[in-house]
């Protein structure tokens, strides 16, 4: 997809194209399109990140509250969105023993009742080792730390979903 | 439904609960629950308000993308959220006929090529003849002024909606 068919897109199919590049949050990209017309895919990423940023701290952790657990009831019932599944199965969430399903739930509720939102990490970017060696780490930070850090993945995931569509055709050169 | 059961949702439940009460933005209610205990009903509200109004004008449009169009493509497919069918049902937006449509359909197109988002305005305190003829007038405006008159509309819908939510148990008091 080149850099001027996506500046072409009208609100309603950007939308509908990069909804869910933040999880169920499509007001994010719904409000980056406002800064059309874009340079190039690192125009369109930085201008989420900055969004995201941006947001006062409540609206930082709003976004993570619209994040589903790692292995959790989401995923269970089938209700997770077809990027999370992708991203949970990829990981290793889908393949869990039942000692480590036992594991990530006491540490998905202990992560939660801490800080208020579920823990989000890059799972792409990550084995199963490391998402629950994260997570036990993590635990430690204080909330201001954890937010940002969380905030961090959020952007991570963003930028993986958006390369994800954007060169999705082989014939893209955005 | 009182307001200590209100307070006492987990963040989950509360945006299941409140989720949609601004148009497909999970987000803000995500957010507020930051705000936790709330006083009362207008609380909640003033919390939602101050976050809406706090966003920076992409995030504004961001808000009134999310929206679907009065009498538009996802009321003629059966995609509206069910709030949205209920209100557009209300104001009449399913009973048009077809020189009404075709109006509709004209104003809507022009508003959104001359602002970049659709049309808002809270369908239940409104007539069909008001729709309409608001829609006309509010075509004049500037982009700024129409930015912030949409907005305001966005707050009255999620007054209602989340009203409608929490009294909606007769034997509640918030």
């Amino acid at each position: 997809m080149e850099i001027n068919a996506v500046n072409a897109l009208t609100y309603e199919d950007f939308v509908k194209l990069f909804g869910n590049v933040v999880e169920k949050c499509p007001l994010i990209p719904a409000a980056i399109w406002s800064y059309r017309p874009f340079k190039d895919l690192a125009d369109i990423e930085a201008h989420m990140r900055e969004f995201i940023h941006g947001l006062p701290d409540s609206g930082k952790e709003g976004v993570l509250r619209c994040h589903p657990d790692l292995a959790g009831r989401d995923l269970q019932s089938g209700t997770l969105t077809r990027e999370s599944q992708e991203e949970q199965s990829r990981a290793g969430m889908t393949t869990l023993d039942s000692a480590e399903s036992l594991h990530m739930s006491s540490l998905n509720t202990e992560y939660k009742e801490r800080f208020g939102f579920p823990f989000v990490i890059c799972a792409r970017l990550n084995s199963k080792a490391d998402i629950v060696r994260q997570m036990s780490e993590r635990l430690n930070n204080d909330s201001a730390t954890e937010r940002e850090r969380a905030i961090e993945e959020v952007t991570k995931i963003c930028s993986l979903r958006l390369r994800n569509i954007v060169l999705s055709d082989i014939q893209t050169k955005l």
